[in-house]
């Protein structure tokens, strides 16, 4: 249920819908994370919830049992499971991977279809957020600056020069009435280097693009049709069917041929450029959880000695030790001696490598890809 | 079979019987290495042998199917299924650890009521040693000398100082017939600093105690009576006993009331110091396969870039990283930008340390054992 403050007559909170993109295996979360069990699919935070549950909770308060979950066939069972208050009519799966573009879009289109004054927010099931209530204002300002005809962006204040993440650049603030802190989007810049990272945060007009945005479906319709006109038209040819008796039909001909492209591209670039992206900065906690080395900072708490311990069963022994580890196995573990480790141990694969090292972990299963070895990836 | 060259009649040779103590789990190489699978059980040599068996082989040309293996209970069904030749009058079972003086004191004790003429070789059953000619050609020197009425030490000539091994002074060469390289003992010492071990290397006049003996039974056993008559005593009354019908009962009431004491207390040192023990130096490589740095180095020759792997189903795929891993499950191991590690993987443990810490794999153990997580060990 929606919190009372958000269900005044005629708020753009009513209209509000919260999409979830539930798709990446979190490849550099390897052997944790893995086709079969992707990242949104653990608790990495050691909260007692997955992430994907974590997601949800934190925006139920916005909106209620208004969420679609967009997700790949394989993990329905697993998202049922997770989220046991979906609907059938809440789910979108996705027979193939067709990039956050036809994902989102069509989320968006089939949104449209049910009803065009609908503003949607997507958020990724796999990031860490914290504290819910500043997510929670947040998305309320940008839920508002979405009704003021804009696809708004949450950008997040940045805490350190990061070289992994998109900046946005922001301008002028766009006074809209109950979001005090919208400005206008300038531009969408690509993972810099750390100089250039580093000016960015001593100007002060630069925020992290954490991927969530706001928006009013029709115009994120407008500019995908006006960018992505082959895209739009399938998009648009599934919609219509969803909700009917030849979805199924409709979707088996049509998902395959949609093009690969990222909502960025597809999206909020091309809107930017055309003067119709807000961004408000958002002033929570944030984390992708990126790596091991982020998943040893989330779980600082939870030390033996300096060796974080995530993992229900572990029995981790430690001496003169530190670094991160994750166990999906009741074995005991012993670390002797060994500084900065990331040990990630599950029934069928063990990784052992540094916390500097972490960004690596993508490199070592395209190498178990080419091999053939398959079966743990 | 003995070798032709030793079956001379009237050789000493043919009064040679080998003795394995098959004792001590190898604690340093845990988790590999525990109580139901010691050390000597183990291939650690990639040789696709076990310790065990590698030392039955070295000794069969000397002494044919002569062999007593002295190992605890609980190993019996290991043991023979190691060694089938073995009869039973070739095992000795130990109900309880009772250190070395106990077992190879009761060796000796059964040898003699066999046949008081007999020359024992005791050698553990977890050393690895090769070639096996030129070790071969050593135990026989030694054999010769013990025939001369000596305690035989077989002495290993120090490739480096180390701190980690006793050492044994030798003097003046005895003019032993056929055992040409036979010399007294003067001392034996304890292990040294660093400092002074490689005074004892430059001085040429010391050798590694590699805890091998060859003895006159006799001769053993008269060195007991004098240094150990409790130990003497019940020992004599137990092998009196052991090829008759009360053996088990002798030995439950006997063996439980021994004192603990290692044979070096009990008879090298004190026979030493009486002027009855001999050194003969072995020119072969050994190796007591301390810890896993040793496992590495006897395996170097299997490398997967830079790291030694063990273990027959082992999946290891390498990153810029060095060191070693012993794989006992067939699970994939990814190492990253990790340097000198050491690896021991195995169904209910993991081992993660440094070669310059595997030394310390005995602490580990230690604190398992005392937070009772003892299922491991």
């Amino acid at each position: 249920m929606r919190d009372d403050n958000v269900t005044n007559q005629n708020s753009p909170l009513d209209r509000f819908i919260a999409v979830i993109p539930a798709g990446g295996v979190g490849t550099r979360l390897w052997p944790l994370s893995r086709a079969a069990a992707p990242k949104f699919l653990h608790d990495l935070t050691g909260s007692g919830s997955t992430l994907l549950r974590a997601t949800y909770d934190r925006l139920e308060p916005l909106a209620g049992k208004q969420v679609l979950v967009v997700t790949g066939t394989a993990h329905r069972t697993a998202v049922c499971s997770q989220l046991p208050e979906l609907q059938d009519s809440d789910l979108v799966l996705e027979s193939e991977p067709k990039d956050s573009g036809a994902a989102i879009g069509l989320a968006a289109a089939i949104l449209h279809q049910r009803d065009p004054d609908t503003i949607m927010g997507s958020f990724a099931a796999d990031h860490v957020i914290s504290p819910d209530d500043l997510f929670q204002d947040t998305v309320r300002e940008a839920i508002h600056t979405a009704a003021a005809g804009k696809i708004v962006t949450i950008g997040i204040k940045p805490t350190h020069p990061s070289t992994g993440f998109g900046y946005i650049r922001s301008g002028r603030n766009l006074a809209v009435p109950l979001a005090p802190n919208a400005q206008a989007v300038v531009e969408f810049v690509e993972k810099p280097s750390e100089e250039v990272a580093q000016e960015y945060v001593d100007s002060g007009d630069y925020v992290w693009n954490a991927g969530m945005f706001v928006a009013p479906v029709a115009l994120m319709l407008k500019h995908l049709e006006a960018n992505q006109p082959e895209l739009f038209k399938g998009l648009l040819e599934i919609a219509r069917a969803w909700d009917g008796p030849e979805r199924d039909e409709v979707t088996a001909r049509v998902w395959p041929t949609l093009p690969k492209i990222a909502i960025d591209y597809a999206v909020a670039e091309p809107a930017a450029a055309a003067g119709d992206v807000a961004v408000v900065p958002g002033l929570f906690r944030w984390d992708d959880v990126g790596d091991f080395a982020s998943v040893g900072r989330l779980n600082s708490a939870k030390e033996v000695r300096d060796v974080t311990v995530l993992g229900e069963g572990a029995r981790v022994f430690t001496e003169n030790a530190s670094g991160v580890v994750v166990s999906d196995t009741k074995r005991v573990i012993a670390l002797i001696g060994i500084k900065d480790v990331v040990i990630v141990d599950t029934p069928d694969a063990l990784l052992v490598t540094t916390k500097a090292h972490s960004q690596r972990v993508k490199a070592a299963v395209d190498a178990l890809k080419a091999s053939g070895d398959t079966d743990v990836l």
